[in-house]
């Protein structure tokens, strides 16, 4: 990042105040290695042209797109009403998804033979076990779009597994053999992967499974998140979040949606156990990346951008824009686990937080006494 | 694989076949790149010496024989009467075994302790958990053959510690403090490791240890596979396994045997959570290794050849020979998972998959409606 | 290691002993090959001058130093009265410690917003989960000294986040925002990581946090390991140990003071299911690591050293000094697991030992048959 897009992100004001503070000023010092150590956190993954077929299309960012992203990849698909995501599987990773526009039917099917079919509208949740395999298709009236997140930064280098990509590279005598017709109807079959060929629009009743009934998961695969009560709430904006606790089936990763009114700021925290992966919906955001040893990173993220923060780094979230900012943010852990910069201060006394910044003790006791998690109150006199 | 080898394999039509289905043809169109990519997943274990002593050999498929075999490893091992796998320990892997032919002992101790001996007969399977030190020694009247599976490909490197290997490199005054005897005794011990010297038949009734009493091992570490009813029979062959749930201490290995009659095919599936190592005991097997991105490689398998398929990757098992084929099936998890195209099929709509292959109704509607599993049946018209 | 510095090591007679069994024939023969593949696992890790602050000091061992240590890390930290290892967190490791000297109290966070304020004295050990963030402060009236250990080698690099770097590479109006404070306040905070600056000593009653009351931790942080009876007690020494058994938090370290008079022998064994690491607190040690395939190398240990033992390598330690030797040793697992040599043979039969090791019955039956442990015992006529 240059010194000139640095000071169009976070304005001149800002950059004043972060020389003060010593990121420019030692970067700036030490040659801005520290500042090159630390890459990006960014990618522009709506930009892309992404891979376009007859029944849709598909944006991904993998550590191929944002290398410090080993943990956590994430796939942007519209379908169109009948648009289908065909048959396929995952090797190295479990599917998470969250639903922005239109809606979806997804099937899927277990190792222990159960399967389901669910419907989605904005708002919902799904999961799909590592390997089970899945389809998607567009239940119309619109083009629907949603975001995928993956456990795998890697999952897509040789991690996507299409039916007609096996099938069409499978000897059609063992085909005929397996599935009881004559060798030479697979010549009819695609040879190459079809990824989202174009179907028709299914009923809104389900059809039935062609086994006749539907041996039914034990765990379902859908979540309304939308549709919850936020688990925090606060004047500049809330949070709603799932994790393995609230959908049971999805052990390997937690989901949070983050809406923040005009100014209001997630403040500094990390998390301990996770990588974190974000998809940016509406408005504008900052976040600085603080990776130790005097490496930090401030980036602007708008709409369609995906982020990333590597387990246990620090980071805050701020809405630097004119209009609400919504985050979707995954978690490769089926379990929700956060730090606050307040919180942390809260619990320790007065005098080893004064110490410790080397204040005096009356402004120390000015500091946050419980946690402040999303606030957009100023400093006086800032 | 040349052409040349590969039209040896498949025979004429086949290759004529799998043109027509685009594996050839994607390989030449793409400068045979896609073809390269996937390595080979055979290795012919038995046609190498191995390593042999006086007592008996073995001969090992781990990464540096089969560079693919990242997860899983395996070893043929012949005993003679009286041969002694000396007493060892792996730091990195858990050994799973099965008998082919022949008797063989084992002792085992665990960190807690407590210990066990047994006696192996063929179809018979141990396991001995990763660091769990160990000894093996035939029973006659005959040599016995076992197959050993390891789960970490790279368990041979640096990970078999035996022990005339440890004593014969640790100074001799720690030995003798250690043990009660003189030094200079200890000039008297090996100095290098013996492997499998040839020791004394020992008697059909196991001799006490030197301790007197064993203290007997909580779980046992010995599982009488062939002895077990098929879990899945069919016209075309049947198979049996053993995962943790019937042999709890192999918390890390299943095992399975594959009888295929000839022509018989196990039909295409993939295992979600698990690699899988192969050893074929007799027969001749055709295998397609497929791994997304338009990448396939058929092989062909015979006795004493080792195979490989790395987790999520699809393929099928087809007994190709005029003889009964026996298989010899491991995977690095102790619980059992797959899906097979069939149920996979079976479990979807009849328009979805017509859709997904750009086929008429009507022949969608002649796949399968439930699970095939083995089937020697080939569709009308072939 | 040179010839001249094994000798120097091992003394001349040790020299001779162990070339005749082997260990330096081998090396010889082979140029010096499998000598030269086992790398050093001793480094001596108070001779550095580490990282000097006003409060106090820190001399780290990790992969950097000791490039064998991938498992687990030590820190050697002294505080002055008063001296404050500033709040910080690990990203990638948890933590745990012994105190050697002096009395020291911590303050710890955990995600879910309980805490914990603890004092140490010698003996005292603690355990802060991985990410969780904490403090440290010498309480005096001498300086403290204890000993940290991660269990990930490479804890260092990257891995530490102090609150001073953090806030320093924060911007300033994002402070404002979260602390409540004007944005020039921040010009006088620290613009770097203070590591451990110098603060007040605290009050022998320690102060409320500011958030008025703790919310205290559901399981505690601390554990008297020196208070507690050896679980091994013998004429040449005892042990004492704590796992996640005893210490219910510590699930991914446990810890273990050995203590050796002159000339005992902690007897050969290994650890099938962890990595060691061993800070050599007083007297001198010598050990030989044992890594298969005829690698072995023997070093001495002296206060201050730091060593390390890959997972499931056979090893022994050996009291070489006059004065008694106590060392501290950490595995990389909250449960404790090892295999002794004589342990071991004791659980096989006499004839099979025999022919192990190609000696007589007569001599076989003299080996031990139950567990040595620790000894002092030489063989008679040694």
């Amino acid at each position: 990042m240059s010194d000139v897009n640095r000071r169009e992100i976070l304005g001149a004001a800002a950059v004043t105040a972060v020389g003060l503070l010593g990121v420019t000023g030692r970067a700036e010092a030490a040659g801005n290695e520290s500042q090159q150590e630390l890459p990006t956190f960014r990618y522009a993954m709506e930009e892309q042209t992404g891979r376009v077929t007859e029944g849709g299309s598909a944006k991904e960012a993998t550590v191929k797109q944002l290398p410090i992203s080993k943990g956590l990849a994430g796939v942007s698909m519209r379908l169109k009403p009948g648009g289908l995501r065909e048959l396929h599987w995952h090797a190295n990773a479990a599917e998470w998804a969250y639903v922005i526009k239109g809606r979806v039917r997804t099937t899927v099917i277990a190792p222990d033979g159960t399967s389901e079919v669910n419907d989605f509208e904005p708002g919902d949740v799904w999961y799909f076990p590592r390997g089970h395999g899945h389809a998607l298709v567009g239940l119309g009236p619109d083009e629907c779009h949603f975001v995928l997140v993956f456990d795998n930064g890697a999952f897509s280098e040789h991690g996507t597994f299409s039916i007609t990509d096996w099938l069409g590279h499978t000897p059609a005598d063992v085909l005929a053999k397996c599935l009881g017709l004559p060798e030479s109807v697979f010549a009819k079959f695609p040879k190459e992967e079809l990824y989202i060929p174009q179907g028709r629009v299914p009923p809104e009743r389900p059809e039935p499974p062609r086994q006749g009934m539907l041996k039914s998961s034990p765990q379902t695969h859908r979540y309304p998140l939308m549709a919850q009560l936020p688990h925090a709430r606060f004047p500049g904006g809330e949070e709603r979040r799932v994790s393995a606790r609230e959908f049971p089936i999805s052990t390997t990763i937690t989901g949070v949606i983050v809406d923040l009114k005009p100014g209001a700021l997630r403040e500094p925290h990390w998390h301990p156990h996770a990588n974190e992966w974000l998809y940016f919906i509406t408005g504008r955001a900052r976040m600085t990346l603080f990776g130790s040893g005097g490496r930090a990173r401030t980036e602007e993220f708008g709409p369609g951008d995906a982020g990333y923060i590597p387990q246990g780094f620090g980071h805050y979230l701020e809405n630097v824009g004119d209009v609400p900012c919504r985050v979707l943010v995954a978690f490769d852990s089926g379990e929700y686990q956060e730090i606050s910069l307040s919180t942390w201060l809260a619990s320790n006394p007065t005098k080893l937080v004064a110490d410790n910044f080397k204040i005096v003790d009356d402004m120390a006791a000015k500091l946050p006494d419980r946690r402040v998690f999303i606030t957009t109150k100023k400093g006086k006199g800032a």
